[in-house]
């Protein structure tokens, strides 16, 4: 139990996670400085003062690498807003996912993970399954909407959901602009006039 | 005006043109085979039958050739519908973009360029640029419904195309599923639902 906690630990484990984390870091810098095509275990290596010899063990490929930070943004972001009515949740969703986005770092990271996934079916498997747990927690939003009897129970939660986030990643990833709090404003009043219209029933 | 018209031409540019055709073809076999991550100049050269030396001299880069491709998309896919409703014309439109990347190898083009767009900014602006320019045709569908009085004047009609768009992105690049008929249907309708709900409004 002695010792500085920043450089060991007794418990089982702490120095691993302590070395995942160091590695995850780096690879977010990486991405954020150079993108996914000047991501190498080297620099990662360099960046993290994790041996790269750890790095090929453990992760083996840049793609390894951009899985397992998938995994760890999937655990970490985006709470889910329940503030009582659709309309308020759909809004505070949309702009929690727009003010991650506004985060030049992060804009990096999650151009670099899209153009992983293009580029490997691994991490293309990691980000799908990223995105699916992630719109299946925020779809709680519509089952809440539904037993208070704002929305019909056939109503396709992960379909509204994905709607509220669709305009965002479309805005950075094929129109290529600012991901603002008025483009956020205007998806949740879409998907919430879509879900109200019945336009997100399951088929 | 003689000679055979594959292989020659009196008309000015014409070789210049089938050249280019040749180039563009291959370029999109190659994304569909090997994707962004496999495409190089040799491989162009080999496959196209044009020396690499042109390639060097007119294109210089894989992204100059992805740049070059963008422009000849932005010009000929999806057709603007014209059904003399609103909610159809949006049902139209979705339809043809999911059509379009259910072909294989359109989903496959369009996954190289979007990681060409994450590496490149050139690439980056040609993609921006093509979207621009389709989403401001596509827009006319709202200026018409405007115009026949089925929705207010002040509605933004580049939000609303790309709402129909947005979804069948968001499903290729970020959810990585399959781009059905039902994704489609969902899209036009969430953005009819939109755009009478007031949710397009320019502010």
């Amino acid at each position: 139990m002695g010792g500085d906690p920043q450089v060991g630990s007794a418990r089982p484990g702490g120095r691993t996670a302590r070395t995942r984390a160091a590695v995850l870091d780096a690879v977010r810098d990486e991405l954020a400085d150079a993108g996914y095509a000047g991501l190498t275990l080297e620099r990662v290596a360099e960046r993290s003062g994790v041996h790269l010899a750890t790095l090929y063990r453990r992760w083996r490929t840049v793609e390894g690498l951009v899985t397992d930070l998938l995994g760890e943004i999937g655990k970490s972001e985006v709470p889910i807003p329940d503030t009582g009515s659709l309309r308020s949740d759909l809004r505070a969703l949309a702009l929690e996912i727009a003010r991650l986005y506004q985060q030049p770092r992060m804009r990096a990271v999650i151009e670099g993970v899209v153009a992983a996934a293009v580029r490997s079916p691994e991490a293309s498997a990691a980000w799908a399954s990223v995105i699916a747990e992630r719109n299946r927690l925020a779809a709680r939003i519509v089952a809440r909407a539904v037993e208070r009897g704002e929305l019909p129970a056939e109503t396709d939660g992960v379909a509204v959901v994905s709607a509220v986030g669709a305009p965002i990643y479309y805005r950075m990833l094929v129109a290529r602009g600012p991901v603002d709090d008025a483009l956020a404003e205007t998806a949740a009043a879409a998907a919430y006039a879509g879900a109200l219209g019945g336009a997100f029933a399951h088929t």
